[in-house]
């Protein structure tokens, strides 16, 4: 039995002046990637120099201009990493370096030691302010609490004086969820006061999720009342930290933005401490995905996922957002049919905007590919199997084909599981284009017969096998179709009825070959059934596909 | 660079009558969980019958009382999975089996075939509802997708009318979150005059978020919309079915809940298609640790994880929220201190309240050991490695200790990446226990010299080698501790302070052995050591320790 009454609800907010309900998301946030820090320091095995260089880089590319690059006083790696990128001139004029630091004498001086060099640094200094860590952690009051703050931010001002870069202070009241807002604001307030940042000189308030601890709409509350509270707002960089205990991270930091903050903290995938940051990349991507630039250098997912798996080595989950390999697959047989007619809609309504069923994006705007949207279990059916069969492979097959080709592949999907496009090809080739027993089309001749002014108009020649034994038979016809399926009724014995015929290229230019399905119905038993045939003579494509018919009939 | 401009805002509710931002959860909703058609169909390997019975025990394990079969109508293996359940006497009476159908005469008429034998089900059926469906799937106008729904509703109360078991209706507007809430309205109104549902036989209205489209405030707008907008809503569940397309299905049905809705369909880890289903396991994990009964025995994760993997042939992340494997791990040096100081208060104030900080509920609570709570790498401090000793090895390491010892872990793990608790009891025997170069203590005799009534009261005879090479001396002193380090002190020619000294069991009884430390001051250089001794007999301990100290100080 779950001990359940060993917890307590989190405090929410009592803030009925919220507006963030009422607000859109327009526009991205400042982004400021800590991967090589929260997320660097939560690995099994952390980056080595040279990787987190391969990290900075790809950072750079993705056009983050703010990136956390440790906590170089804390340990020797972390301060030889910074110093190579100083050294090797890695940082870009408008890349600003992120350190964070302790509240500390002895670490602030090692920081600006390590910062030598740096055009533009953000200072990060932090605290934790929570009623629990002031408690259990400090043994601390507010007052306290709040002079190791202040003292903290005279020493990086003083420091700052002499500093030839540009250094911004950024200011964390760690465990900010579970601290009570007023004492948020106060020690926010007194660091404000100390550091004197104006409009043109802006101070960031970090604001964390450090645990996650309630729903998200109550960070929301906590954001929109420091928001409304802080003095001087256009003087602060409101910046939000979420984590993701509770697996609302990207949630929090979507209602944060509503709520009044500016700018994110996170990591590429989530990754980070315990459950992780919040994930960057699926906040941008989700702006992206409503039509609003996300700032990011981000069309090519896959790129960002080998760098990360290789540096990071923790996977990409199958289903996580954007990035994992599952996401843009459909099995659901309707789920199929309808990406299927969503995207024939798109391309013959020339549509600007995408949309489509079950497709928030197009996979190919992120540098993914379309082969994988349509996958095909024994849970999936006709559409994915003939969506399959035009993406992979170019045939067209007519609609009311679908179900007796996907009755084939059914069968198989379930015995086996997954079949693979390539599969489904093969089976194709298999029930149709080499269907070749008993009778086996070999060569025909045809002559025109109009001016005869007979409705038979052509007359064919045909030399086929049956059972091995070659055969020849001439026959007419109002064309070279109804000639052939007129012949063969006479020498099979048979009676034939073509319901329905469609053709068409397989490819490009006067070389491609044709592809051609036949419906047939048996007049005898009421049986339907279709042949396909290809060649690149449409006539011999057409006939070859009244043979795969005549011998899917004989065998059914 | 992104094609963001391809994309646009999904629509938002202006609904400015909204309650659900002042809400909080307090009690579970009814759960259904969709693990074996809506998760089973995204395998990639569906299961196969044996397979679901087994995920079928495992759901009623864990108190779900409403499970979706599958979709019997459309697969051999759904129906015969069913007719399984019915012929194996596997659904308990308090459980009710639900089974997904389109709006189709036959497969309607299907379905109650698996049905046969039933006691309770829920039959579900849908259809798509969304502009876009409507759109470029179906070509129909909202009266004729309604008619879908209603017409199908008569086939399925007909069919009720003469089944022996208890029928309940589902109706999905499916793609409800790209549906206008007036139509969605309408559409179940006219399902809901049709089937006549009563407060003591409710419709089920699920309203799935099929694709997530938006930020979750606005799923939770459209939610509260609908429930109150809804007539005879108390003849209604409202039952939600989010998906996870922006990474925010749990936020979304956080906030459904508040918005009013009843009823959680979802799936275990989050399986499905796509980015998956909810994961219900997240939103009953995250009730637990605010005190809310979640009303499922889900108090043995590491159970469900292994049957699911097996079954799913999909890995929990490690990063999951509460099931992976990283996430009640702290590698932070600072968090580690923190989390052995909040156990500790916990111990010490015998809390009844779980609150630790990093650390959101116990794991032990859920089933998970506490072991991997710490892991040690370059970016872990003292506190992690003193907690490691503590709680792998019973090691108290005096608080001084912590950052000596942490240093030689640091240097280790700069080269290697995370160290094991193993490598780090290694490193404190060799460091420490099993320091026996130059010194090495042999024996040691004890006579108390209280009667001469001398402060010297305690005379000892050591035996010990230096080099390999045996010695003996005999010393006084106020106590033996004292007397052998006079006598050290004047066999090798040095100047020793105790600083300080401490002593613990390792375990219980009187056989068990005692741990000392002791904190030594070279006067001659200023240098500082600690050394540690352990034995069954408590002065023996403190002597080794003397000696560990002592062969520290000769080393650096």
């Amino acid at each position: 039995m779950l001990n359940y009454k060993r917890y307590k609800s989190a405090p929410v907010v009592n803030f009925e002046e919220r507006t963030w309900p009422e607000k859109q998301i327009t526009k991205a946030p400042i982004w400021c990637s800590v991967d090589l820090r929260d997320g660097n320091q939560a690995l099994i095995e952390p980056m080595v120099v040279e990787e987190k260089i391969e990290f900075f880089n790809l950072l750079v590319k993705l056009g983050f201009k703010e990136i956390e690059v440790g906590f170089p006083s804390a340990s020797q790696i972390e301060f030889d990493f910074l110093r190579q990128l100083v050294d090797r001139k890695l940082i870009p004029d408008d890349v600003a370096v992120q350190v964070l630091v302790q509240c500390r004498e002895h670490l602030i001086e090692r920081t600006f030691e390590a910062l030598e060099g740096v055009k533009s640094a953000i200072v990060h200094i932090y605290n934790s302010t929570s009623t629990l860590q002031r408690d259990v952690v400090f043994g601390m009051d507010r007052e306290a609490i709040k002079e190791i703050a202040v003292n903290a931010t005279k020493l990086v001002k003083e420091h700052a004086k002499s500093f030839p870069g540009k250094i911004i202070l950024e200011y964390s009241p760690e465990s900010f969820t579970g601290t009570e807002l007023d004492f948020a604001l106060d020690i926010c307030t007194a660091v404000q006061d100390v550091w004197e940042p104006a409009p043109d000189n802006k101070i960031v308030f970090n604001l964390p999720s450090t645990v996650e601890m309630n729903t998200p709409n109550v960070y929301a509350d906590q954001i929109e009342w420091m928001h409304t509270h802080f003095k001087n707002r256009d003087s602060i960089i409101l910046s939000i930290h979420p984590h993701n205990d509770r697996g609302c991270g990207v949630a929090s930091s979507e209602l944060a933005l509503l709520a009044g903050a500016d700018r994110v903290e996170g990591t590429l995938f989530g990754n980070g401490e315990r459950t992780g940051n919040v994930d960057i990349l699926n906040i941008a991507y989700n702006m992206f995905s409503q039509g609003i630039n996300p700032e990011l250098e981000i069309e090519n997912i896959n790129e960002i996922i080998e760098v990360y798996e290789r540096l990071c080595k923790i996977p990409v989950h199958v289903r996580h957002p954007y990035g994992g390999k599952l996401v843009f697959t459909a099995f659901s047989g309707s789920h199929q049919d309808a990406i299927n007619k969503g995207v024939k809609a798109m391309h013959e309504r020339k549509k600007e905007i995408w949309e489509v069923p079950y497709l928030p994006i197009d996979p190919a705007d992120i540098g993914r590919k379309y082969d994988p949207i349509v996958r095909i279990n024994s849970q999936s059916g006709k559409g994915g199997v003939a969506f399959i069969m035009e993406s992979y492979f170019g045939f067209k097959l007519p609609k009311g084909m679908h179900k007796e080709f996907a009755d084939v592949i059914q069968a198989i999907s379930e015995k086996q599981g997954e079949v693979a496009p390539e599969q489904i090809m093969q089976e194709f080739k298999q029930n149709y284009l080499e269907r070749k027993e008993p009778l086996h089309f070999r060569k025909c001749r045809f002559e025109d017969l109009a001016e005869t002014d007979n409705p038979f108009d052509t007359l064919v020649t045909v030399t086929y096998t049956d059972n091995e034994v070659e055969k020849v038979f001439e026959a007419t016809g109002n064309g070279p179709i109804d000639a052939v399926l007129r012949g063969l009724e006479k020498e099979l014995g048979i009676n034939i009825k073509i319901l329905d015929y469609t053709e068409h290229a397989l490819g490009e230019g006067s070389g491609a070959q044709a592809a051609a399905y036949i419906h047939l119905l048996d007049k005898d038993t009421g049986k339907t059934i279709f042949g396909v045939g290809i060649s690149s003579n449409i006539t011999r494509a057409s006939i070859r596909a009244i043979f795969s018919g005549l011998n899917r009939l004989k065998k059914s």
